[in-house]
């Protein structure tokens, strides 16, 4: 395609046009900072209701750390530790939470990329984790290498994701135990995007921190954060030495995590919204504390993910009025605390990018933003409750995120919005199209997506016909058409696939 | 189907459990009473900014009124007409907007069914206005008099729509000059919920009035309102003799009206949300005022419908950042005016019920409950602009709106809802699905959608792989399927039907 664009160029009229924007230079949007104000769905003395009962569940009932190390760290810290189950007083417990960071700052390798995690800021990153992908023509398969590849790619392109994300799909074409290395590798080598790290065992997360460290430099990374990953809770109420390990990892490397719960209310805590809330909050705070018993002052994100059970069938629901609901509350939660908050994103239980995927994610990701949530993972692609990554999909939430940035910005009072002007000028039964604020202020003053068809139906039909996905997968052809990679320093490359090659020779190819 | 019931509930199993259902006594939902907060996206001051430029509007540049009888009591009550246009002093416009009520019972011929209009209430009415629908078998085709009826008969069917509409889609198939008849006449007939009145000429507005008089008795309905009608405004700034005509016809028989300019911001209003929110500001309160000019005391609510203009094509655009931020702002105006709010619904420019169609509409909707409005138009089936009404987006609407209906509720904070009992029982490690408090709580603890497909993607193929508008336009089928008229005294429609022949032998078949 680059090499073409200049014979288009040379044609005129519509191909040279187009060839024009897209070889504009992407502006990549600064991360959302919010001048909406924030949503507070219960009142404080609700709040504090909460978190007494969650103080209480770690001070009575104890949690487990299945963790030998998690375990003397507790044990030195004071807390009652019986095999293991460790009771937190609430002193100890507060005293660790506050050594956590309000914000941190997220480096990127291109210094403009970075990301402020905290206060005001919404850091958006895409699907993470999908074991199948909904393809171009919009086929249901396991993701590859090239998937993973791609939607970084796309990630890189999109002006309003700042974030590359992770395991955006699972390469299953890599063997699982150097899976990491190519997923780590792969966000370096195609995006500047900040990135996250791998956590399915304390190795890969080691190996994680040693590939960011030849990047950034081992010294630069003590002191400055360039990873933030993400664990998981075995809710109810057990970090699993897995977690755990992954977690103590990068916080002794002074690295950023998102410590999350993963709830199916109804199973994995109580059929009710505010007692999984209790449940979550304790186990998050239970999470963050450890961590700061590792290293304190460790970037900690409060994280959740949260889904409720259909008592019918078992399965996940979500864009519900739960989790909804949970999603507002953690939020006050975690401002309490003043700890950076990963909530919400674009979920949904659908098995196509249908209407059901659409409200399910809008219900969703509105909450996730008016929250005031820091970190959103899975903000563009998602599907199937997660099991599929969908590349329609993702260009339309990535459209629905650039208007969520738009209207963070809030309304604009100036004398020039306000146009009183243009309201004498035009007058009662005139039109404002010709005026002169129009002609100012056309350019910008309404979000016009590039996805959505506002067109005639009869234009709409002459041009096919076709749906929101089929025309999202179409522009997600067309905007991976114009990549071209960020550059990256051929010593530093190198360095990189040295150490990759060296890992990949002692580490075995199915996991045993 | 009721004639079958009887005969498949003695085969028993599976068909006979659907048939109990299906003849389970249909629960009117309440109107929403929102227990949850309001989202105030600006501040007093932005709102006192605004409030002081329509002011200024108003008294400087002035609003026509295209009407000799509205000009004359413009005149009477003192505002500076020249020729056509009104200028009104704020002290004026305010002591008139004051007399009209912050909230009304609009009054259903079912008691049961009244709808309070105003305060913390939301009252949900379907899709108003479109000459297409789009059918059962996803055809598009022009609305008729059987379509107007399936949806009344759908959304008296639907227990979270408190209110019937008016013209949900246009009977194309009765002669213009007939059909406010037949709306009307189908409205009482198939419904006991509350109902809109016709506004197309104010003779059609009379023949409501006479309508309604015979259900409710004249004297009844001199002192309780028994309909909500819609007029526009003719933006910028023109309230032409047709909607002024009906506005007056419903005020004097002391019933209520939206009174709701359509704005397509950049077109009828300057470009720019600020500006736009200014001058609709300045059209709704003098439309108001009117009203209170032909009867101190008629309520009134204080509408509008809100789009940006795409400045490529011309096409109008729903489910933006900037109509969502009319919507907040327009309701703190109608807040600091102690007047009822209508606004937004399940606006989308999408031609079908996709992906683009559930993005806008939500997009749409949350900041419609959010805002708190009270009377909620166009809530179910609007599709393409409002060209179109939709069985399966009615439907799926409708699920939505049932989720936001719960959402408002709030979160129970209850000792029972904060299960730490069941925490307890369970600890670490356990799971839910057994215990008691989940036991007590399953049913009612989450939201599950009939509508949504949560099952495996293996269960989804093996039932046909069907997006959510296949199936929830089987669902309006099967809904339809059970209706059963309300009683209604057969004097009542005797006298309703003689009328209406009356008026028809009156009428030409053409509009002349």
């Amino acid at each position: 395609m680059t090499a073409q664009a200049p014979q288009q160029s040379r044609r005129g009229g519509t191909a040279s046009r187009r060839a024009e924007r897209a070889s504009a230079p992407l502006i990549q949007e600064r991360y959302i900072t919010r001048e909406i104000p924030l949503y507070e769905l219960i009142s404080e003395e609700g709040v504090e209701l909460l978190h007494e009962q969650s103080m209480t569940i770690l001070e009575e009932i104890g949690i487990e750390f299945r963790d030998e190390p998690a375990l003397k760290l507790w044990r030195e810290a004071g807390a009652d530790v019986r095999d293991q189950r460790v009771r937190i007083p609430r002193e100890l417990l507060l005293e660790k939470l506050a050594l956590t960071p309000a914000e941190y700052t997220q480096h990127a390798r291109n210094p403009d990329r970075n990301v402020v995690i905290g206060g005001r800021n919404t850091v958006f990153a895409p699907v993470y984790g999908s074991p199948f992908v909904r393809g171009f023509d919009n086929e249901r398969r396991y993701g590859t290498l090239e998937d993973l590849r791609n939607f970084i790619k796309l990630t890189y392109m999109t002006p309003v994701l700042h974030h590359s994300g992770g395991v955006i799909c699972e390469p299953v074409d890599v063997p699982v135990p150097k899976r990491h290395l190519e997923i780590v590798y792969s966000h370096i080598k195609f995006s500047d995007k900040p990135f996250m790290g791998m956590v399915t065992t304390p190795e890969r997360a080691a190996d994680t921190v040693k590939l960011a460290g030849i990047l950034f430099g081992e010294t630069f990374m003590d002191s400055h954060t360039v990873l933030t990953s993400v664990v998981n809770c075995n809710s109810p109420m057990v970090w699993d030495a897995t977690m755990l390990g992954s977690l103590a990892c990068y916080a002794r490397a002074n690295q950023a995590v998102l410590v999350t719960p993963f709830i199916m209310a109804g199973a994995m805590a109580p059929a009710s919204t505010a007692g999984a809330i209790a449940q979550l909050n304790a186990e998050v705070v239970a999470g963050i504390a450890y961590a700061q018993l590792v290293r304190p002052g460790a970037p900690m994100v409060y994280g959740n993910f949260v889904t409720t059970v259909s008592m019918q069938s078992g399965a996940p629901m979500v864009g519900t009025p739960e989790p909804a609901m949970m999603i507002y509350v953690t939020a006050q939660l975690a401002r309490k605390y003043k700890l950076p908050l990963r909530t919400g994103g674009m979920l949904n239980g659908s098995k196509i990018a249908d209407a059901q995927a659409a409200y399910e994610s809008m219900a969703t990701m509105l909450p996730t933003l008016y929250a005031g949530a820091n970190f959103v993972l899975h903000s563009a692609g998602w599907l199937e409750a997660g099991l599929a990554a969908g590349y329609g999909k993702f260009m339309m939430d990535a459209d629905q995120i650039a208007m969520l940035q738009r209207f963070s910005g809030n309304l604009d009072l100036s004398e020039e919005a306000r146009a009183m002007e243009a309201i004498r000028e035009v007058g009662p039964g005139g039109h404002y199209l010709g005026c002169a604020h129009t002609q100012r202020n056309f350019k910008t003053a309404f979000y016009t997506s590039q996805l959505a068809d506002n067109n005639s139906y009869e234009q709409w039909e002459a041009e096919g016909g076709r749906d929101l996905n089929v025309r999202a997968t179409e522009k997600a052809k067309q905007v991976l058409a114009r990549y071209e990679a960020p550059p990256l320093d051929p010593a530093l490359d190198e360095a990189l696939l040295a150490f990759i090659a060296k890992r990949k020779a002692e580490l075995p190819n199915t996991v045993t």
